[in-house]
C-alpha cells in the first residue's frame, strides 16, 4: 500500500495518508484519470475551487525497470475544458516512486495570493510560503529550490505563464542535472497549479529506488529481458539513441506529413536544416550532446543537449518542438528554435502549443512568416504579461480568434503536434477522438503509418486507421499508467513478449496476479473514464472532429484531404 | 409570396427570387432560425465559408401595425458558437417589409479583401465595392451611404469591430434620423458580416408601406385595437414612454436585482444617478429628448436622445447599456456612460457585452473600478485593434480568460444583461436555457417577477420560474417573428385579446386562417429548431447552466444564491 499526500490549499493543511484502497492497482495516468473522474465535478471551472491537480508516478516508477520513471499530472484542463493527463520525464516520477508516494493531490483555492512551495522529503511534507519566487522562470526557480531544499531534489514547478493562469502553461520537471525542461506541458495544467498559487513541488529523498519490490528476483530478470528488448529494436535501440526524436523531421517531410507554414503544405524544404541529423552535429560541434537521458535508468536516451551560442543549454530539442517553432513557422534556424525552446521552458509553456500560436500569428500577418526575432519578442511579451503576451499565452485557438484566423489546427481547443492528419490519417483519428484534445502521444499511429512498427497501415488511406488508433489509445493509457516512457511501445508492438513482460513486472512489483487481459482492461477502463468525464463536462461526438479546413483544403504533395467520415470516427469508442 | 434576395459573396452574384414556399408562413426570427437550421452545417466555423447571414423583417414589418418594424438577423454565432437571432429596431425592417422583401441571405466568403455594400432599391439589388469605408465607424458609414444612395435609406452596417471579426461585433441599423444606433447587437453577427467583407446593406425605396395587405379593412381595425391596447397599459403607455427602458434602474436596484460591480452585489448605491428619471431630466435640460421613437409608427417610443456636452447625440441610452457601463463598472456618471455608448455604437459593438468586458477587466485590476477615462481609452483601443483592444473586443469570457478572471457572468459564451439571476430567478432560468446564450429578451421574466405583468411569480423563489420562462421563450419567438417590438408583450400578457389580435393581424395581412394554437405552435417549432441546431453543433444540457459562482456566492441584499437545480432546468424544453 503506497502513500498519498493530500494538500488543501485553502487551509494549507498537508496530510500524508495511505492511498485509498480503490486505487491500489492504479498508477500514473490510470490513477490521475480515475481520480479526476471520481473527485472533480466535470462542469467546474478549471481554475475554480472545485478543480484538483493530481501528481502520480507510474506503477513502476522509481524501480530498476528501464525507462520507467515517467510522471502523470492530471486535472480538468483550462485549455481543452476536458479531462487531461500530461505526462513528463525528468526525475519527479522516480523520486516519488522511490519514496513509495503514489499520489500527491492538490485541492482548493487559497484565500490570499502568496505563492507556496510543497516540500516533500523523508521527514514528511509541508507547504512553505515563497513570495520570493513570484515571476521567476522555471530554470531559476528550480535552481533556487534545489539549492535550498536538496541538491539532487526533483522539482516540478510553473513559470510566469502558470502564475498568470495562461491556458498554455505547463509544469516543468527537472532532470538529473537540474534542468527544468521535462515538461508535463500539454493542456494548461500549469494554470491549474497557478490558480492554487502553488509555485513548485520539491521532492527530496535519500532513497534512489523503491525498496518494497514484492518479488525482487523475478523483477530483476524481467527488467533485464525488457531492457534487451528495447536495445535490440531498431527504433528504441538505434534511431532514437542516435538522433533523438528529431530523427522524424526528414522522415515526415519525405512522407509529405510534416505540417508546414500552419498546415498549408506537407513538406518543408528546409526540413534537413532543422532535423535530427543536423541537430546532432551542432550539439556535438558545440560540446553538447546528441544523446542524453531525461531520466536515470533510461536505455533509450533520446534527449539531447544543445548549447546556445551564449552558453545556455537547451535540453532537449524534441522533434515536436523543432517542428512547432520550425516548419510550422517557416523558421529554418536551429539557434532560433533553440532560443524559443529555452524561452518556452523558462516562461513555463508547452512548446507545441506555443509554436502553434506563433504560426497562427504568422498566418494573421501579426508576425511575418519565418521572423524568428519577432517570434522571440512575442515570447518575451508572454513572460511580461503584456496584452499581446496575454493573447499569445492562451493557445492557438485563442490567438486565432484574436486575429481572425479560422485556419487553426486544433481539436478540443488544443493545437495539433507535428504530424499532418491528412497525410498520416491514423494520427488524424487520434487527434479527433482522444479525450485529451489533439495529442500525438494519446495514440501514436506514426508507428504503423510511417515507421512500420507493429505492422503497416497505409497512412494515406482510411482503412484500418480506426482500429489502429483505438488499440493504441487503449495500450497507451496502460503504458502511461506504468511509468514507462511511451517510446518503449516501438519495441513492445514488435515483440509478442512485450506486453506480457510489462504485466510480469507489475505482478512482481506488487505481488499481483494480473493477466494480459486484465492489463488491457485497465487501459480500456481508464479511456472510458476519461471519455465519460468529458461527456459529463458537455462534450459530444461533434467535438471528435478535425477542423473544417482539413476536410476541404487539399494538402501537397499528395493532394489529399482528411476523408475519414464522422460516422466512422464515432465507432472508435466502441470497445 | 414575398421576395428573397440571395447574395453570394464568393461569386458576387445577387439574385432576386421568390421566397421559397416552405418559408411562406415565416418571418423575422421564425424565418432566420428555420433558415439557419435548414441551410447551415451546425459544426461549421462561424467565420468560415459555410456560415450564412440572413436578414428578415417581421411578418408585419412595413405595415401600419403599431411598433411592428423590427428586423431579425440570424446566423451561427461567433460568440456563442450556437444559433443566433439578433433583433433590432430602426428602419431596416420597415423598408424591407414595405418593399415586400422577406429575406436577404448572404453566403460564401469572397476571395479578396475588398469591402462591399449591398444596395437594394426599387430597381433591384447589387453589390458595390466600397474600399473607402474600411475602418470607418458606423455613424460615418451610415451618413456616407445615405448621402450616396438615398437620404432616407435604411442602412445596416458594421463598424471596425466587425471588419476585425471580433466576437462582440454587432450590426447597426439606423433610425429615421439616420443615427446608426439601433443594434442587432448580440452574438457577434457583425463578425459574420465582416468575414464576408460586407460593410453594409442599404435599403432605399419610395414605398412607405407594404401595398399588398390581403384584407386592408380588418387589418386597419385590428391595428387600431392593438394600438389602444398598448396605449392603455401602464408599462407600454406610461412608464416606457415617460422614462424609457432605463426606468428599470431604480426598480431593479430596489429589488436587489441590479448586478453591481461585476455581479458582486445586487443593489447599486448610485442607481438613481444613472437611472431613467435622471436621464430624462438631463436629456430635456440639454435639448435632447426623454422620449423618442426608434422606428416610425411606434406608439411606445421608449427611446431617448441624449446630447453629449460636445454636441454629439447618443440615442438611445437603454437600461441595459446604462447598467453595463454603469452599475456593472461602478460608474455613476451619465456622460461617461453616454460616451461609452456612443463609442460602442460607432465601433460596432454590443453594449451589454462591451460593458461586460469592462467590468471583468475591472475585476482583474486591469482597469480601476469606476475609471471611466480608462474605460473610454480601452474602447478606443478596440477601434484601433491594438492587442488590448483585440482582447476587449471578443467578449467577457474571452477577456476573463486573458486576465485570469473566473467570475464571468456568462452562459454559452455570452454575457448576462442587467438582471441578477440570483434575485430575479426567472431571468436565471432564461439565461441558462435559451438557445441564444444569456439573453434577457429571449424570455423576459422581469414581467411577472418584478413588474407584475402577466401575473406574479416571486422573483426570489424557484417555484413557477421554469413554466414562466418556457411560456415566455415560446411567445417571444413568435413575437420576434411578427416584427413587433418585444415591449408589446407587457400589454399582450395582461390582455386576453392580445395574442388573438396578433393572429388576426397576421391573417388579415396574408389571407391566412391561423388560430391562436397555430401561432403558439409556430413559436414552439422555432424554439425547437434553435435548440436542435445547438445540439447538432455539440451543445448538451451541461451548457444550460449558470456560472459556478452564482450557485455558491450569496448575493446581497437578499443573501441568496441561484438554487434552481439542474434537473429542473432540464425540464424547460419539455413541451
Amino acid at each position: 500500500m503506497g502513500k498519498c499526500i493530500k494538500v488543501d490549499m485553502t487551509t494549507k493543511e498537508v496530510k500524508v495518508t495511505d492511498l485509498p484502497e480503490r486505487y491500489t492497482h492504479l498508477g500514473g495516468r490510470l490513477l490521475t484519470s480515475q481520480y479526476i473522474y471520481d473527485e472533480v465535478r466535470p462542469t467546474c471551472h478549471p481554475l475554480g475551487e472545485d478543480n484538483k491537480l493530481i501528481i502520480a508516478p507510474g506503477l513502476l516508477s522509481g524501480t530498476m525497470a528501464p525507462s520507467s520513471g515517467r510522471v502523470s499530472i492530471g486535472s480538468k484542463s483550462p485549455l481543452t475544458k476536458g479531462i487531461k493527463e500530461s505526462n513528463g520525464g525528468g526525475i519527479t516520477g522516480q523520486k516519488l516512486g522511490a519514496m513509495g508516494i503514489r499520489a500527491i493531490t492538490i485541492e482548493g483555492l487559497p484565500k490570499d495570493d502568496e505563492l507556496q512551495v510543497l516540500v516533500v522529503n523523508d521527514d514528511g511534507a509541508k507547504l512553505i510560503a515563497h513570495p520570493d519566487l513570484a515571476g521567476k522562470g522555471a530554470y531559476e526557480t528550480t535552481e533556487i529550490l534545489r539549492n535550498k531544499y536538496g541538491k539532487k531534489a526533483a522539482v516540478a514547478c510553473i513559470g510566469p505563464a502558470g502564475e498568470m493562469l495562461m491556458a498554455n502553461a505547463g509544469i516543468a520537471n527537472c532532470d538529473v542535472e537540474g534542468s527544468a525542461s521535462r515538461y508535463c506541458g500539454r493542456g494548461g495544467l500549469g494554470a491549474v497549479m497557478g490558480s492554487k498559487r502553488l509555485k513548485a513541488v520539491v521532492i527530496d529523498t535519500a532513497k534512489t529506488r523503491a525498496d518494497d519490490i514484492h518479488d525482487e528476483e523475478t523483477y530483476k530478470a524481467a527488467s533485464k529481458k525488457f531492457s534487451k528488448m528495447l536495445k535490440d529494436h531498431p527504433v528504441c535501440g538505434e534511431a532514437l539513441p542516435k538522433f533523438g526524436t528529431n530523427v522524424l523531421m526528414n522522415i515526415l517531410s519525405e512522407a509529405g506529413g510534416l505540417p508546414t507554414r500552419n498546415f498549408s503544405e506537407g513538406r518543408f524544404e528546409h526540413a534537413d536544416a532543422i532535423g535530427g541529423e543536423t541537430l546532432a552535429k551542432v550539439c556535438e560541434e558545440r560540446g553538447g550532446a546528441a544523446t542524453h537521458r531525461c531520466m536515470t535508468g533510461c536505455v533509450i536516451g533520446c534527449s539531447n543537449s544543445y548549447p546556445l551560442p551564449d552558453g545556455r543549454v537547451v535540453s532537449p530539442i524534441e522533434y515536436e518542438t523543432a517542428w512547432s517553432f520550425g516548419a510550422h513557422c517557416d523558421i529554418k534556424d536551429l539557434d532560433v528554435i533553440a532560443e524559443l525552446n529555452w524561452l518556452a521552458n523558462d516562461i513555463g509553456l508547452d512548446t507545441i502549443e506555443a509554436g502553434g500560436v506563433l504560426g497562427v500569428m504568422m498566418e494573421a500577418g501579426v508576425i511575418p512568416w519565418g521572423d524568428g526575432k519577432r517570434a522571440i519578442e512575442v515570447m518575451e511579451e508572454i513572460r511580461q504579461g503584456t496584452p499581446l503576451g496575454r493573447i499569445a499565452g492562451q493557445g492557438a485557438v485563442y490567438a486565432g480568434q484574436a486575429f481572425g484566423v479560422t485556419r487553426v489546427a486544433a481539436v478540443k481547443g488544443q493545437h495539433m503536434p507535428a504530424y499532418e492528419p491528412r497525410t498520416v490519417k491514423g494520427m488524424g483519428v487520434t487527434y479527433a477522438t482522444t479525450p485529451m484534445g489533439a495529442d500525438h502521444t494519446a495514440g501514436y499511429c506514426v508507428t504503423a503509418n510511417i515507421l512500420k512498427v507493429g505492422g503497416f497501415v497505409d497512412p494515406l488511406k482510411g482503412e484500418g486507421q480506426i482500429d489502429l488508433s483505438r488499440n493504441l489509445q487503449i495500450a497507451t493509457n496502460l503504458i502511461d499508467g506504468t511509468g514507462f516512457c511511451l517510446f518503449i511501445a516501438f519495441a513492445v508492438l514488435d515483440d509478442e513478449q512485450g506486453v506480457p513482460t510489462i504485466v510480469e513486472l507489475m505482478n512482481a512489483r506488487y505481488g499481483w496476479n494480473l493477466t494480459v487481459d486484465d492489463a488491457v482492461k485497465m487501459g480500456q477502463q481508464s479511456l472510458k473514464a476519461e471519455r465519460d468525464f468529458n461527456i459529463q463536462a458537455g462534450f459530444t461526438k461533434e467535438h471528435d472532429r478535425l477542423p473544417d479546413f482539413m476536410l476541404k483544403e487539399k494538402l501537397s504533395p499528395h493532394d489529399i484531404h482528411f476523408d475519414i467520415g464522422d460516422q466512422e470516427l464515432d465507432t472508435l469508442h466502441n470497445y
